[in-house]
Order: structure tokens, then C-alpha cells, then sequence
């Protein structure tokens, strides 16, 4: 890196002030990322606090996920229904670059506190939306949660088994996708601000950010003249490719997606089957497709006889896209991720010893910035009234016993 | 809107220029959704064109994700491995802003082409490198598809029923989770740039885009102690919320997620089961998550006996999160999404009749993109290297002489 022209800190967001009204995943993940690349981020939460600090309470690994997503940002508590809570958030956008929510669309607006009024009160704020399905529209003002936008947006209907019922991702997909969208709009209109001087309010359905996604089983309907398409279990949306499928292991399960005829030619040599390359059933993809259960079961028969360490120090040598089914535990003490700094042990002031992640944006050459571990509901009241708006720690008790924060 | 200070045109990313390496469904998602927000996109690809213009010959829907990812963009072709196309990338280089690729980690490198090399030619320009597991750790060099690293990361083993194997998401939510996290890191270094003048390398890895969306399983986990969480196939990833499930209809399926305790109560009532409102079983969530078995019972027993429609239409009234399983055909024709414009049927000069996605970041008060079908290979190189280099006809023709493009 050369000289940096001041002494701003080596941090992409440095200097960004945000208002963080995210909650459960969407935008608790958005704003995660913004306080990771150095932004000072404030989470705002009703004095009872986000709907995630009731669930943290009802069993023991239920707040796991408010610990991962919320590091390293502050937090405050704001009555919005009051007019003094109102005239704060009033008083915080005009010191703010960016306010980012996801309540269901009109909330903000009900509260008199919506796009257009604090634009007015400070034409540089960008405003974000998170919502099921956007500002406009029929479905608008439908219910929208990770489950049923899994259920509305087609991805159930290309999961699990041809003869099984439709099918959720097991990973809130739908929440992060979009949180993550979320992120890039915000991050956009702050290029743009740089040009314009002036703000925007941008916005992202769950429901739309997750369509694109689709693309592999968009093309297998077209290919059908637009029948709907099966589900395929583990083996290539549009089936088109052999092999690509889950293989049962001695301990466990591998994947295997041979793109290339290399591919193929590595993996009959890894199963000790080179005699079988000029087989008219396996010699080409289309080949391969066409009898795709006989090459299946060629794998299977062959992968079940070895573990997976095996089998993966096989495909490494030889090159081959093939991966171990990794459960949870496997997961969250994987050597490369710890290695690389993504998964990190913290010892979490409320939920013990956990793994939480860093930043999948990785800014090389930036400083590292250490977790700090997620903050209790308004555990920086007066820290933040006092820097941001200059109220001193009698202003902030006062307004603690009108219960306005 | 307030005056723009400067003719610049209305859109975020205008006077953005991208070099764009993106092939398959990672690279080239983040360099669409750049396009869409008025950057000068130019796909640069080999001579034989990308993996998926080969993918694409296959069956005749396996072209719709290029269309569908690589609209608005120009492209050109450039044979890497002669030194005149070494030399004009550099020369492009100097004219760009951004170049995004999503080739195994140290291809360009190989090439001498790498973030080092082009960094010293423009130091302005930002180098976005996206792959399986980013580029440091043990597993660094281990090949990576959407199927690999849904095993990989933990999403398989999540997904699918409690009595079946490891499933993965039917939708390619790794590639695109990835892609949109490096739109996003792209983003973040164009607006530190405007203070530091100096680009960055930017880096993510699809093994740790994916990662943060297993946060309701890894509280699972953490509940059980570290025991590795059972799948619960369309139940709640922590079985801590009843009901949430996928339920039968008289025409498919919907799906039901009663966050609240108000939901269940209009449950009740949309139910016509009122009386069941004082049941011990039921009364609060933790009573229903212990008689799960009898409280999805109860509603599939109802929901059995009425239609997707009728269902959502009451729903709907009562504000409840539940939502239809809809299919691809549903889904490409959602009235809603195209009332907001985020699909839009086009006439593709090789794909026909198809459903495109325009942009999930919405840019509230931006002109309106009109959408520019994909082009063919090298469908711009008088165009743009007439454009960006000054090169005239003759010279571009010499180059095509020279296979160099």
C-alpha cells in the first residue's frame, strides 16, 4: 500500500456512522459486516429489546446467533413511541451516514420517523429497507420470514427427495442472502454519495434476492418447455451432469461434481478403474447423463469402502472437486477457517465460550479489528448520547426515568 | 432528489469501469448486479468463450443463467497466454476501476497478470478475486463447486430428513451468496478509495459467505452441549418454534411459521379451533414445542382440507406469516415481481422468449436500466477496445488475425 493522503484509520468504513435498527438475521448481518470494515455501528432496540433478546431466553444456544452477529457494534435503547425518542433519533440522523431496518415495509413511516422525514432532516443519510417483498407491490404487506420466503420463492420446490415432499435449506438462506444484499445496496449509495453529496433510500426484498439463485433450475424449466422441474436430491438441478451426487462413505458422506472429462479420468484412476475409459456408457458427460445410475452406482460401490480422510487426500492429489460432508462440530473447528481468522473462540461475557465469525470481506492490507463481543441492550446509552449528541450522564439518567431509552 | 452537482447520469455506479473475469454463476452475479447500477461492465473472456457458453450447447435450457446473469454487459476476448493479450489486459487495466475474478486461486498470478503486477500499473484499480476457500490456508488450493462446498460448509448436513441422508439446497446458494459478498467487498473499497485514492485486493472465499447463515444450527449446537445437531427436515433448525413446518394443502403445500404467540392465536381462529385456545398443550410456545407432534397435527389436519389460495387469502387478513410452496412456473410468472420490475420477459437473439431478473438492490429515484440481452463472445471487441485503448478497426482486426482476441 502507499501513503494514505491523511490519518484516517486503515479501515475501509472508517469514519461511517450507522444507525442499526436490524433485527433477528437480515439486518443484524448487514450492519455486522459495516461495524467488521471499521464503521462505527449503534444498534437501537426497544427498551425490552430485539425480538432475538426474548428468544436468546428460552434455551441455551437460542442467543448463540445474537453473540455472532452483533460483535463489535454499540448499543442503545430508544422508545420510538415516545416524542422525546422520536426527537433523539431525530438528533442521531443528523450526526448519521447511514439507518438501516428491516421492519415490515411502513412501520418506520407510521412512527413519523420514515425515509422522507429524516432526508429532510439530513439529506446525506442513506436509508436501507430490508423486507419480505419490497416497498411496493401486491404481496408487499405479506408476512415474510426465512421459512415461508424459502416457501414463496421456489427454493422448497427444487429441494430434497423427487418422491419427498418439498424441501427447506436447513440454513437461513433467505435471511442472509438478502442481509448480505443489503450490505452491498448500502455500500453503493455511499460510492455515490461521495459524487452527489445527497442519499438514498435503497431497499431489498428477501423474496428478490434470493430469485437469481435459482438460475441452474430456471434453465432445467426451459429446457422442459417450461414443465415444472423435479426435485433432484443431491444429483444436478437440471441433470445434466454425471457425476454429481452425495456418495456414502465408510464414515460418512463425500460430494462429487465432475465438471470436466479430466474429472472423470482422475476419479476412474483414483478408483482403480482406468480399463473402464473406453466404455461407450462412461466416455463422455452426455454418456455419463444418459446412464446415470449405472455411473452412480460405480462410485458408490467404490466410496463406501473408504473414509472420507482417504478419499479427499486422493482428489487432492489428483485434483478432483470433491469435499467431505462436514457436520457442525467439523465446522466450527475447521483448521483452515481458524487459520485464515474467519471462525474465532471468543469468551462471551453472557453465552461462554463460543465460535464467532470475522468478516467474509477480507480488505488485505487493512488493520485487523479484534472482536468485541456483542453488548447487552443499551449497555452504551450514555457512551453514545454523550459522544454523538453531547447529552451528559444526568441527561441520559433523565431520559432512562421517563423511559424514552 | 435534490440537483445532481455534476451531468453525471443518475445511476450509482456511473463512470465505473469493470474488468470482469466472472465465469459460471459467482463472479459473473456480482458483475451483473454492477452493471444494473450503471457501471461499464466488460466481460472478458477466452477465445472459445466461457465454461458456461460451453455449458450452454448442452440441452437447451443450460444457456438461461448466461443470459440471466450477464445482461448490460459488453464482452470481449483475449487469449491470456500470448503476451500481446497480457499487454492489452495491462493497458485495460490502466483505464479501470475494478477487475473481478473468480479463477481458482494463483491463475492469474501464473499468468503474471496477478493483484501485484496490476496494482503497480494502476494503483487506483480494485482486485476482487472470489473462490472456494479463499487465498491463504491449508485448504486453500482444494477445488470448489456450488455441490462441494454446500457439503463442505456444513449446509448438507443440515438440510434434508432426520432418516435420510445429507441434502443440499436445491438452489445454487453458495455461488451467489459468495457473489453478492464480493459485489459488496468491490463496493466497500470504491468508497474507501475516494478518501485514500488507492485500491485494494478484495478476497471472499464461498466456504465463509455461507458460514453466518447457519446461525440457528449452530445455537442448536450449542444447546446440545456440542452434540452435532439432528436435521429436521422443514421444522425449525433449533425445534424451538410450533408450529413452523411445511404443511399439506388440498392443491400442494404451505408453510407456517408462528413467530408470535398472536399468530397462533389467529391460527386458532382461521382454524375455526377457538376452543383450543385454554388447551395446556397449547397455550404458549414451549407447550407446543413439547407437543409438536400434536400441534402440527392439528394444522395439518385443516390445512389438508383447503386450497393453497384460500389459505393465504386468510392468512393474509389476519396477518399471519404463512406462505404458498410455489413452483417455477409460479414463480417466474409472480405478478408481484413483475409489478416491481425485478423480472421481465425478454426476446433473447439465442435463448428466445425467457424471464431475466433485473436488480435486487433497488436504487430508489435512479433512472430505470433498460435491459441489454447477454452478447455473444468477443461480441464487442472493436467497440470497447476501440473505446477504452483508441484502437481502430485494422488494429483490432490484426489482433483477431493473431488470435490474440
Amino acid at each position: 500500500m502507499t501513503d494514505q493522503p491523511t490519518k484516517r484509520p486503515n479501515l475501509p468504513l472508517a469514519g461511517v456512522r450507522v444507525i442499526d435498527f436490524g433485527q433477528i438475521y437480515q439486518g443484524p448481518y448487514a450492519t455486522l459486516l459495516m461495524a467488521k470494515a471499521g464503521a462505527d455501528v449503534v444498534k437501537v432496540e426497544p427498551l425490552t429489546g430485539e425480538p432475538m433478546r426474548n428468544r436468546a431466553r428460552t434455551s441455551k444456544g437460542a442467543g448463540i446467533p445474537l453473540a455472532m452477529l452483533n460483535s463489535n457494534k454499540r448499543a442503545i435503547t430508544l422508545d420510538l413511541k415516545t416524542e422525546q425518542g422520536k426527537q433523539l433519533l431525530k438528533d442521531l440522523v443528523k450526526q448519521a451516514d447511514v439507518l438501516l431496518e428491516n421492519f415490515t415495509p411502513d412501520v418506520m413511516t407510521k412512527l413519523g420517523v420514515g425515509w422522507e422525514v429524516l432526508h429532510e432532516i439530513n439529506p446525506r443519510l442513506i436509508y436501507a429497507s430490508g423486507s419480505g417483498y419490497g416497498l411496493s407491490g401486491p404481496d408487499r404487506d405479506a408476512m415474510a420470514m426465512d421459512l415461508t420466503v424459502q416457501a414463496a420463492s421456489g427454493i422448497m420446490s427444487v429441494t430434497g427427495m423427487p418422491d419427498g415432499p418439498p424441501m427447506k435449506c436447513g440454513a437461513a438462506v433467505v435471511d442472509f442472502m438478502s442481509g448480505i444484499h443489503l450490505y452491498g445496496a448500502v455500500m453503493t449509495a455511499l460510492y455515490e454519495r461521495t459524487f452527489t453529496g445527497v442519499g438514498r433510500l435503497v431497499e431489498v426484498s428477501m423474496q428478490e434476492a434470493v430469485f437469481p439463485a435459482l438460475a441452474s433450475n430456471l434453465g432445467m424449466l426451459h429446457s422442459q418447455d417450461g414443465a415444472v422441474p423435479p426435485r433432484t436430491a443431491n444429483r444436478h438441478g437440471g441433470l445434466s451432469v454425471a457425476p454429481y451426487n452425495v456418495y456414502t462413505a465408510k464414515d460418512g458422506h463425500i460430494a462429487i461434481n465432475a465438471v470436466k472429462e479430466v474429472h472423470w479420468q482422475g476419479l476412474l484412476s483414483i478408483m482403480g478403474l482406468e480399463d473402464l475409459s473406453d466404455d461407450p456408457r462412461f466416455t463422455s458427460n452426455k454418456a455419463r447423463v444418459e446412464n446415470m445410475e449405472a455411473t452412480d452406482a460405480l462410485v458408490e460401490a467404490w466410496s463406501s469402502q473408504h473414509d472420507r480422510a482417504d478419499i479427499i487426500a486422493l482428489a487432492r492429489e489428483h485434483r478432483l472437486p470433491v469435499a467431505p460432508v462436514r457436520d457442525l462440530v467439523e465446522v466450527t473447528n475447521d483448521p483452515h477457517m481458524h487459520e485464515r481468522g474467519m471462525l474465532e473462540w471468543i469468551d462471551h461475557p453472557v453465552f461462554g465460550r463460543i465460535v464467532v465469525p470475522t468478516n467474509p470481506l477480507r480488505f488485505h492490507g487493512a488493520d485487523k479489528v479484534e472482536t468485541v463481543p456483542s453488548p447487552e441492550a443499551g449497555q452504551h446509552n450514555n457512551e453514545v448520547l454523550g459522544e454523538w449528541l453531547g447529552l451528559s450522564a444526568d441527561d441520559v439518567a433523565a431520559l432512562k426515568d421517563d423511559k424514552v431509552i
